[in-house]
């Protein structure tokens, strides 16, 4: 533990209000160790935290928190803010089983008025506060944190773009690290960089007012305009400036003695927003994280001196890794294929697709729904687009796969990874809800793997699928070890496949919950219970026949799979209903996640939660025999 | 019809090829008239397509269209494009049963092709066509044709971030009329109203220079930069340019003269995306439209001489109509209500309450995303935001509603107006999904009204439910005319109503579908079998009590939704399957919108080939009772 004689003495941000800057520089420097030191102990986000803690040191001396509303984008960077915040206590425990969360959480403390996770909602968040107070009459400050990297998305576009008909106060802090996770893109990040190598804060006022006399005679009465662009051609001020901010910057973000005067200046500003552009380094002060090439973005367990990370074992490759490497085959043997991700390179596995075809992979950024409709276009002019988007992220271009793939019926490839419960991240990264929003599309392909060969397989298919959408989801984490033929065939659409035969119960599995299924088959057998399992493979086309069969021959029929009410078991019930299949009598029971947002935990600890691990499979056929599920099926 | 002897020779765009700047104004002039009085005929758009009518024929001219993609924003505004590419004998057809889509559609036309409808898509899908061509080293032209309103869209800003990442040749149209549908709202807006003003094109260049040519010597060799700076000042450029398009602007959109030629200079520019700005007057060349506050925006048949709009007669108020007007109602007992809308005030009856209570309504332009996330931070600050969102919209701030408002339990209401089948607005408009996606969140409260008194009563509930985030859905059009209490009582939450009581047939409606539902029991009672008919009101929570009451004495149960497959019928058989309930045989029918796509038609008709009238439910019930469904019930 490192030594941290000041850090001890602050227990909440009150108790730095006091400080002058040179104590306020030896905090953040006890607050970068005692962070590096937190990490190391619990794995987690190291590299944006350690890119904002003089930042966060310098707003909560600046600004009165809680009372002045601070909300943090997307929150990996907060860790330093949680040790502030009365959370130091417990910030060994960051994104363990029922410890603190690795983002904000409203739930957690008054310092976290508004949660995050997802990238890019603070500056609409914040809008709301400051509408509120304006509403109520009150004066505390509001302040927005939004990296560079955010600033692709659209939505803090339109909340920027809002911000000046709403609130005459909001400090937004465009935290300029000139990368997100992944290296940034498109032309707000061009833009930032030419600002911040154009030149010092400080020069800009001599330079405008330069220009304004030296201008030529018949415009000289536009002398205030040309200062102003003049200054943005300086400062870079004014393409913000243009939507109705004061711009402010750029200022190094980790130099205390300039910091704190700019904020104090920004927080005095009651007529219009302003933007502070402030520059940091992303892993600043700790050697492993500075010089590695993601800045230690996310970083398992590690050692602090050398900052070697713990690593763990497994015999299979993470789907992530089997998608990127099918894909790679595939568009080895048809040029038409071309992969799209929204800032998510490594995460998607498209890091090894772009390293193979550099000319046939696009990166847009954080820009959900920009990705989706650009992969339509694609699809529109004869192209194999393959959009890669974790499931919750897909969340944000809905409207985009209803309006601009389905209706068209565009063959537009989705690759949903993190499909399912996704642990340490939470609630928030959790891909709950595809099965059902994309399900629902009429002529819609949905696929989910039950392991990698699956998921290999579903790429062919969806690859061949060339007059509508397709999807296939896939969960975080390793592969079963299953062999994954050097080309695998396309699936049958719309097929299952009995994996085991019974008689008297069905388990029909979506997804990874396949090998729960036969361990499950297998209690069950324990008990004298025959059970026949299939992988349904499609939640749509369903397999019809497979479904009809299962429930004709069988006096049970479970249904499994990794999301939430409204998907899969659900369009399997209201296939039977409409067949008429319930009419004389089916135990039939629909497993899926519980209708609650489960907090992190391990994934298996989750899914037993869930209630969709084997013991929970069998018990539901037994409870639904009316046999009493008891401790033999959970032995 | 009117005399139009020039376009009567053009049957396709390559006819105006060869035609000479006076010929195009003649031809622009044909067009517009033919454009009125076919509108005249059949209701429809009628202000954005006039204002474009020059463009339209510039465009065609200029650009080899089909080979040349050109891609029209929203859509509403192709009337003429359709009249100029080879529709022109069906254009009397627009927005009927089986004609022509007011929107463009691939299926129509190859001179379509990307459809559109909602806001802000065309840059995202014109780069896929880019990134296609460059792909297979093609050299057609790719144009997008985008307004004004639709830049306030994230989606657009997304698109525009990555143009020149993504490509070398695209030209963007900014086709600035000062409006969308309502007045403009936001930073954009202000700033594209000030390029306007600001000066005229053709002055830049000797004002850049001379800029340039009276820098103060330590500037001297950022002569470059201060040029294009000093442009910007002028000419407004600068956003864009920033954003690495070349802009030039603004153009008078109705100058066939400057059109013609800027467009072929714009044509031939391949090193970078531009953007052309054009001025247009929405509702141009028609005094009525023009003198009209919304420039006649859309209309109904009219009358060509006078303007004056055929209308429909009713009794009954519309649900927007009677959503307005209560939520005012409320406000007035309830300071802290606010309403938010994303540029449909007069859509969504917002544009009442905002003359009641203009500080306490928020416009944020078409900003979905924003507008979701902005109302969570206006709930987590203590307010009662009331969003109201078209069930179809809302599908662009779905990632909000999950991530920034259910999963923190916000109490923010959504008023989802346009839920079921729309009419004439056709696939892209119709509200099918959101039982499905709403009613899959944890926590949510989701309501459908059956007619304009539990409208009343939605909103009186949801401004009650505090603790977190409810939703009520209600249909396009007129209520049933049943009276409206003075202030309505707030609904019991999660409880459903029977509205008429039977032995055999249960009939659960959610929705307006409930009048269809209780003729469906008077045509089951013609055939001898008695009825019950309920009303869920609530899709979340169910009313378990209530629904398996009716599964327990009710031989077959049919519920009726106007929503897709794994919407509330999926609910209930869930609930059902979970508690046994269909473990000894139900004959149950879960009628919902049927997994197609429909087209455009009057609604009645639509419901029909949808299969959710009363015949087709007395049907299903007949059917599942083995009665056969003959003659009798349809008459």
């Amino acid at each position: 533990m490192p030594d941290t004689p000041l850090l001890d003495q602050v227990h909440f941000p009150a108790d730095t209000r006091g400080f002058d800057i040179p104590q306020l520089r030896r905090l953040a420097d006890e607050l970068r160790a005692e962070t590096i030191d937190a990490v190391s102990t619990t794995g987690g986000h190291l590299g944006a935290g350690l890119g904002v803690v003089e930042l966060t040191v310098a707003l909560h001396h600046v600004f009165e928190t809680p009372k002045d509303i601070l909300i943090w984008d997307v929150g990996h960077q907060c860790y330093p803010h949680k040790i502030l915040t009365g959370r130091r206590d417990r910030i060994r425990t960051l994104r363990q089983p029922g410890g603190l969360s690795g983002f904000t959480k409203r739930s957690e403390s008054e310092y976290d008025p508004f949660g995050a996770a997802h990238a890019s909602t603070s500056i609409s968040a914040a809008l709301g506060f400051c509408a509120a107070r304006d509403q109520k009459g009150e004066s505390n400050k509001v302040v927005a944190v939004i990296g560079d990297g955010s600033m692709s998305a659209g939505m803090a576009y339109e909340a920027m773009n809002n911000a000046a008909e709403t609130t005459k106060q909001l400090v937004v802090i465009l935290n300029d690290n000139d990368m997100s996770i992944a290296p940034p893109v498109g032309g707000m990040s061009a833009y930032l960089a030419k600002q911040v190598s154009g030149g010092a804060y400080r020069n800009f006022r001599r330079f405008g007012k330069s220009v304004a006399e030296h201008l030529p005679r018949p415009f000289r009465n536009a002398a205030r305009k040309a200062e102003e662009y003049a200054r943005g051609m300086i400062v870079g001020g004014t393409f913000f400036e243009e939507l109705g901010f004061y711009y402010v910057g750029p200022v190094d973000g980790h130099d205390m003695e300039n910091l704190v005067p700019i904020l104090k200046n920004a927080a005095a500003i009651t007529d219009r927003p302003v933007i502070v552009h402030v520059v940091t380094q992303k892993g600043k002060g700790y050697a492993p994280a500075e010089s590695s090439a993601d800045k230690l973005h996310a970083v398992a367990k590690f050692d602090v001196v050398s900052g070697q990370q713990s690593k763990s074992i497994s015999n299979a490759p993470s789907y992530t890794k089997v998608f990127g490497t099918e894909l790679i085959k595939r568009a080895h043997l048809d040029p038409s294929i071309v992969a799209i991700t929204a800032a998510m390179p490594s995460g998607t596995g498209l890091d090894l697709f772009g390293q193979a075809f550099p000319e046939r992979t696009y990166d847009v950024g954080i820009a959900e729904q920009h990705a989706v409709t650009f992969a339509a276009g694609l699809a529109a002019d004869g192209m194999k687009p393959v959009c890669a988007i974790y499931s919750t992220f897909l969340q944000r271009g809905y409207d985009q796969v209803v309006h601009d793939v389905a209706i068209q019926s565009l063959p537009v490839r989705f690759a949903m990874d993190r499909a399912g419960l996704v642990g340490a991240d939470g609630a928030t990264h959790a891909g709950s809800f595809d099965i059902g929003f994309m399900g629902a599309l009429p002529g819609m392909v949905l696929m989910a793997a039950a392991d990698e060969a699956d998921l290999a397989a579903m790429i062919a298919t969806s690859l061949e699928i060339d007059d509508r959408p397709s999807a296939f989801r896939y969960p975080r984490g390793d592969g079963v070890g299953v062999e994954i033929p050097e080309l695998a065939a396309p699936l049958e659409i719309g097929k299952g496949r009995i994996v085991r035969e019974g008689t008297t119960v069905a388990i029909l599995s979506l997804g990874t919950r396949l090998q729960e299924s036969l361990k499950a088959a297998d209690a069950l057998a324990a008990r004298g219970v025959s059970a026949t399992v299939a992988d349904a493979r499609f939640a749509k086309p369903l397999d019809a026949d497979m479904i009809l069969r299962l429930a004709r021959e069988h006096e049970c029929l479970i249904t499994v799979e990794e999301g939430a009410m409204g998907g899969f078991g659900a369009f399997v019930l209201q296939l039977l209903a409409g067949k008429g299949a319930l009419d004389a009598g089916l135990k039939i029971r629909t497993l899926c996640l519980p209708d609650v947002f489960q907090d992190q935990d391990n994934p298996v600890a989750m899914y037993a939660t869930a209630g969709l691990n084997a013991e929970h499979i069998a018990a539901a056929a037994l409870q639904a025999l009316g046999v009493e599920a008891t401790r033999a099926v959970r032995a």
